[in-house]
Formats: structure tokens, C-alpha cells, sequence
């Protein structure tokens, strides 16, 4: 059946294409096994195998926001390493928050980029490896690895353990990156890009589940290696794809509860509220928010409801942010996008969906000079013509580019290492999922005065 | 640059096209790459490391029609295997045979299809390795596993040192697939297809060092296994592609003397003489009339000149052929081929590059209902209209069929192995440098009434 019409070209370009598109959406399904391989199957420790947990170092690997991480391998299935994240709090603040951030993450399914919570526990923890408060009182041990309850004083605390080890946090990448930033800024801001593409992917996710972190900042974003083998330091700088992005700290989040939609009662009382007075629907376009302001800190830039609090007490227009200094490629588009994510009416804000197929067009979309050639910079309706000619050269643009990226799988087949980068799944998602409608859209958003 | 001329459609299937056969062009020898991998490196084996080989097991692995192999190590390489090829004759007779044999491989740059010699000397052969001569001298020692110079008589045999070790001859394959021929007739002639292939490859890439191998039968031909680690039974029943297949035995071999063409009296003596007189020229369409014999062989017909010797005596037709039973989608294409091969007057018979041609468009080219599409049966000149519409169906087969290639490898860069097998290799090779103009004068040839 594959052969018949051969006679008619535009059959064959049809049939070509959707071989391509069917071939890009199997591969990005197969890529996301191959990257969340083991991650699916569904692992719980208990406190019971607390004992059983040997740290690989007796140096955090991570410090992030709520928590200390330390790798660390279990005895059972010593080959694999996990993180143990040792909550920073005491157990009495934090076993509340806690418990409610857990609640909220375990009614998520599994997504690539939201931290996997393979067990959790109250513990006996050794002081040694709690450092920020041997301050307060005054011990003097030096740690070194071991098993975990050996030795030392012990302290109650809240331990949960995870597969992805983090080596940073995106506080740390930033802060290593300021120099990185001056002298190859093509490459920092591409980074920095692959970063805020997963971010929104992960936010994203949690929309049809109506949770909303909350608590978005620079501290609480995980970095995980996700090529096994590459060494930390080497693959975050030189690499275009720093790392796995993945959110944490979910203490702050809201969740708007799928029991008040059931309940009818409830929601007729609500029927009669504003909106903005209904908790989950007030925090709708939070993250959206939040996330135009680590734009803004991410290209080391101060957050500018910090710097100029006012702002917040009146109807600020995008004129009163202040500019991003262009120095790359991706500046004006990351400029564009932090201003659509900061417009002061939340309706008006852009959704998470279109920062993602923004965040897609910057890395991998037609450049500027297509856009030329399209005419978006000329608003106002266009004529038939030019909509149709319009759409003929995204399609062309689009069939280009799913040919240059089938040519990419197929020539690492022969790569002794037959690696596929993150990258290349993550452009290989927006290639598959990319539709002449869609391009056209995100290009409008992008062009927008 | 790439992304120039986006507006124009033809432009860009044109750049798609291109892109898709310099692509495939590139895999083709990154395979050849991977598939010959070691064998590029110059191994010379003198004398001296004959005491460094051990044998793997006392059994041959294979019994040739000029020699017996054993598979063996090399102490200072344990972890590759070697054959080790012991001649049959006694030394007297075969010296003199392979030097001349030797002289004429050693003319003959490196190919995947013809047997690489890595070193070869006269030996003393511990006796229980020579079977064939136990009955003559009625001994009766148990082969065992051992030092090849170690215990037992021993006799001055000629050693060869090979890479490649064979697990059976082309001989033992088909004398093994009688059973698989009448229940699974379309796996076995594929199969047949595929050696084919391989043999008329290596026999093509001799025709410019004006090489006759002159001794084409099922026995010379080797069979080894290309993916390290498959068993060779499993391999060889059930994978469509049984082996790699190696050219074996030059003893009988003819070359054209290149000093011959340079020295000007020879020419000069040579150019009085009718062109059937002269050995080489006599030689130059052998090897294809031998493998039409073949063909007869590997469907498990018997040599048409071997039953009816009287054939040779006079001009035979194609009618006077046997006909081959018809008993898959390949036994007609193999039919016309073998016709061909075996056409009385040599100067009509097909050459051997237009044999591997055929044997190519039967493997993955076109099928008959593209034929009839194409009205391909119809004899006679066409109408220009006819065919540039039928160029325009031939371009549009194989822009589908690259598409399809390139998926495949793609598809592969994304199983835990990795694999490439023999298989995609001679295909990709086929569609890398496969033209509309090609396809269709091979499709014309198959078609000859």
C-alpha cells in the first residue's frame, strides 16, 4: 500500500512527511524511556531501609533552598546511586509543609522535570552531616562517609530519598556563570534557554492538575546530570545543554482540590465570589509570574519588583521594565518573553504553554530572517496570497528541518556511543509535536509590538 | 544558507533530496567502517608466531574445497579470533598454487567479500589436524584442543593466517537448506539473493586489476558470521541476511599481466592475434558464466552443462536452459539472471556489475507492479511524455524508499544495541548510489523478453 500512487509527486511528499512526523513522535517517545529509564518503576523505602543507605562522600553533593543533598548507594542495589535530601528545617516545621508538599506532588504523574520521591521518613541524622547548623551550636566534627546512622549525635529530621542526584542548583549555575555570560554570551543565554524550556515544561504539566508552585526561585531548580558518565563540571560549562532541570520545594504550592468541584454545595457557594477572592484561581498565573522573573535573574539581572517595589502599586506597562541588555542571539526574544510573563492582568499574562513554544522557537524555531521573509513585522490582516505563500514556506522550513534531524538519529546509529543528547530529545519533541499553525502562532506572540 | 530560498518548493526538495543521498552516501561508509573494523590494520604473521597460535577446539570449523580452518587464538591478542587455514595438498602440489594465488590476491586491494590473508608459511601440522589424511595412513588419534605445534607426527603443510573465520561453506548452506528451500522458499531465495550479492560484489571489485577467479564453486565459497556474538546456527537459519560470504581459493585465478599492456612488443605481438587466443581476454566473462552455475546450485538444481554436457556443442538459446521451478517472489528474477549469465556468446552475456544491479533491484528495488505502472512489458520506443512520467515515478519510489532508509537508521541509533546489520548495510549502499537512470535500465534488463 506504500507504493501505490507513486506516480503522484504531491502524494509523495505527503506520504514522506508523515513518515517523518510519525518517525520523530516515536523517537521523542522512545527517547524519554531511554532518559527516564528505571524512573518508571515504582520504588518506596521505608525508614526500615534507612540503615541500608551508604553515603558516597561525606560532602553534600547539592545545597539547595529547603534541603542538603548527599549521595549516597543502597546495599541492596549498590550499582545505582540515589540522593538522600535532608530537610533543612526542624521537624516540627517542616513535617507540616512537608506533608502538604508531598500531598501535592504524589497527585502529579510522573514528569521528567518534577522531583521523583522514591521514599520518605523520619530519621535519626548524624549532626555531621547537617553543617548549617553546627554553627548554631558550636560542634566541631568533620564529617566523612559512611553509614548514616553511625556515629556522632543523632538529630530527628525529615529524609527523603530520590534517584537523581543533583550537582547544583540553577542558583549555583548562575552565579558560576556571570563570567561565562561576559565572554560567551551565545552560549550562556542558549543555556539558560534549555533551562527555562524545562522549567516550563515541568509547570506546564502541573496545569490539568491545577497545582501552582509558588515558590519559584533560583534555589529551589535542581540540576542533574542525565548523560551517565559525563562528570559534573565538564558537561555544565562546555555542553549547549547544561543539565536535567528539575523543581523542587513544593511547600508553598496550591492546589485548587478536585473535591470542590464534586461537591456541588461548594460550588455553588464559589459560583457567587470574584475570582480573584478564590484561592487556586488567584494563584492561577503565579508561576507564569515567577517565572519572568528568573528570566530576569537567570541573565543576572536583579528582579525588578525588588529593585523598584512600586511598580507593583500601579498599573505598570512593559516600558516601565527595565531592558535586558542584548547580547546574544536569544536576548530580545528572552526580553519579549519575560514582559509577556510579567504583564500586570493576569488574564492577559501568557500561559505557560506558549512560554514553552516560545522557549522551542528562540532554541530551534525559524530565525529573524525568515520572519523577514514572512512579513510578521507588518501588522494588520494580510491578503489570501500571502497567507497561503506564507504557510507553504513554514511547511518547507518544517519538512527542512524534520530531513536535518532524522539525518541526526540516523548518523548517531553509527556513533560508537550511540548517544542521543537531551537536546536532541528535546528538540526532537518540538519538531514531531510542530505544526504550520503553531509556528505561525508563536512567531505572531514573539513579533508582538 | 541552508535556509535560503524557503519560498520555493522545488528548491526544497530538491535540498531534501540531496541531503537524504549524501546522508545515506556517508552511512554507507561508516558502515563499511564498522563491518570491516580491524581488518583495515596491516597484520603480518610470519613463521616465527606460528608457535603462538592456539587452537579453540580440535574440530575444524569449516572444510573448504582447497582447505581445512580451525579457529585460534593469538597469545598476544587472546580476545580475537583467527583462522587458521591448513591446504589440503601436500605441499609439493600446493606451493607452487599458492604463491600463484597469493601473487594474484595480494594484487587485489582490501574488500569485504574476498578472503585477507594475514600471513601464511610452511608449518609443521600435527597430524591429528589433517582428518582428511588419517584415512589414507589409517591413524587414529583423537583431536584435542592444544598448542597447534604441540605432541603427534607431524607433516610440512602450507598455514594460512585469516581474520575472518568461517562457520560453513556456501556448500554446507545449501546442502543444509533443502528443508528450508520447499517450506520457507521466500526466506531461502532471499537468502540466495543476498550471497549472491556479496559474491558478485567481490567478483566486480576484481574486474579493474583484470582478475578471473575461474573456480567459482559452492565449496570455495566461505560463509562467516558479521555480528559478533549472534551463534552461527541461529544466525544462519533465521536472520534473512545467513553471512558474510568470502571469495576463497585462487589457486585457478588469471590476471591480464599489467606488464604485458606497458611493454610495447608484447602489445604490439598481441594485437595480430584473435582476441579469443589471448588467455585474459578469453578469461574476461568466466567468473559470470561460473555464476550462473551457481544460481542453478543454490536453488538446488543441478549444473545444466553437467546434465546435458552436449549443450556446450552448439549455440544454445535460452530455451534450451532448464527452467527454474518458480517458487517465490525471487525465482523469476533469478531465472532471467541466471539466463543472462549463462548467454553462449560471451560478448552478449551480462557483465558482472550489471549482475550485482539486478541482484540489487530484486532484493529492494522496485517490484513488478511498479514495472506494469511504469508499462515497462511494452516493447519499443516510448513517447517523451511516457517517459519523463515515468523518470518522475522512479524519483518519487526512491525518494520514498531513502525516506524509509533513513527512518530505519534512525530508528536503530535508538535500540540498546545499536545494531546495524549486514542487511541495512548492502541496502543503504544500494539506495546511496542508486539514479533514475540506473533503476531503470536495470528494470529493462530483468524485463528482456
Amino acid at each position: 500500500a506504500l507504493y501505490r500512487g507513486l506516480d503522484s509527486w504531491d502524494e509523495v511528499v505527503g506520504r514522506i512527511r508523515g513518515l517523518h512526523t510519525d518517525t520523530l513522535r516515536k523517537l521523542a517517545s522512545k527517547c524519554e524511556d531511554r532518559f527516564m529509564a528505571g524512573q518508571k518503576d515504582h520504588l518506596r523505602f521505608g525508614t526500615d531501609s534507612w540503615s541500608h543507605f551508604r553515603l558516597t562522600t561525606g560532602k553534600p553533593c547539592c545545597e539547595a533552598g529547603d534541603a542538603v543533598y548527599y549521595t549516597a548507594s543502597y546495599a541492596k542495589d549498590p550499582l545505582v546511586n540515589y540522593a538522600i535530601k535532608i530537610c533543612r528545617s526542624h521537624v516540627k516545621e517542616t513535617q507540616q509543609q512537608f506533608f502538604h508538599s508531598l500531598a501535592v506532588r504524589q497527585s502529579l504523574p510522573l514528569h521528567f522535570n518534577i522531583q521523583q520521591d522514591c521514599g520518605h521518613f523520619l530519621a535519626d541524622v548524624p549532626t555531621r552531616l547537617l553543617p548549617w547548623e553546627e554553627e548554631e551550636e558550636g560542634e566541631d566534627e568533620t564529617p566523612a562517609a559512611g553509614t548514616v546512622t553511625t556515629a556522632g549525635h543523632l538529630r530527628s529530621r525529615v529524609v527523603v530519598i530520590t534517584r537523581e542526584v543533583p550537582f547544583q542548583t540553577v542558583a549555583d549555575f548562575v552565579r558560576e556563570g556571570v563570567a561565562r555570560h561576559a565572554h560567551s554570551p551565545e552560549l550562556y543565554e542558549r543555556q539558560v534557554c534549555l533551562l527555562l524550556l524545562q522549567l516550563c515544561s515541568g509547570l506546564e504539566h502541573m496545569k490539568p492538575y491545577h497545582v501552582t508552585h509558588c515558590d519559584l526561585r533560583l534555589e529551589n531548580l535542581l540540576m542533574v546530570q542525565c548523560q551517565p558518565g559525563a562528570s559534573a563540571a565538564s558537561s555544565a560549562a562546555g555542553a549547549t545543554c547544561p543539565a536535567r532541570l528539575i523543581i523542587s520545594n513544593f511547600s508553598q504550592a496550591k492546589q485548587k482540590s478536585s473535591l470542590m468541584a464534586a461537591n456541588p454545595g461548594t460550588l455553588r457557594d464559589q459560583s457567587r465570589l470574584a475570582p480573584e477572592i478564590i484561592t487556586a484561581t488567584q494563584y492561577r498565573k503565579c508561576d507564569e509570574f515567577q517565572t519572568g522573573i528568573l528570566i530576569y535573574e537567570m541573565l543576572h539581572r536583579p528582579n525588578p519588583f525588588e529593585e523598584t517595589p512600586e511598580l507593583k502599586e500601579r498599573e505598570y506597562t512593559w516600558a516601565d521594565l527595565p531592558p535586558l541588555p542584548v547580547r546574544s542571539l536569544y536576548s530580545q526574544g528572552l526580553q519579549q518573553l519575560a514582559r509577556l510573563l510579567l504583564t500586570v492582568n493576569p488574564s492577559e499574562r501568557i500561559q505557560m504553554s506558549e512560554a514553552r513554544a516560545c522557549l522551542q522557537c528562540l532554541l530551534w524555531g525559524p530565525r529573524e530572517d525568515l520572519f523577514q521573509a514572512l512579513g510578521c513585522s507588518t501588522v494588520g490582516p494580510m491578503s489570501g496570497a500571502t497567507a497561503s505563500q506564507r504557510e507553504a514556506t513554514l511547511q518547507n522550513w518544517l519538512d527542512l528541518k524534520r530531513t536535518l534531524m532524522m539525518i541526526k538519529f540516523a548518523e548517531r546509529s553509527m556513533d560508537s556511543a550511540c548517544s542521543v543528547s537531551l537536546e536532541d530529545w528535546l528538540c526532537c519533541q518540538y519538531l514531531a509535536f510542530a505544526t504550520t499553525d503553531s509556528l505561525s502562532r508563536v512567531v505572531h506572540i514573539l513579533q508582538q509590538p
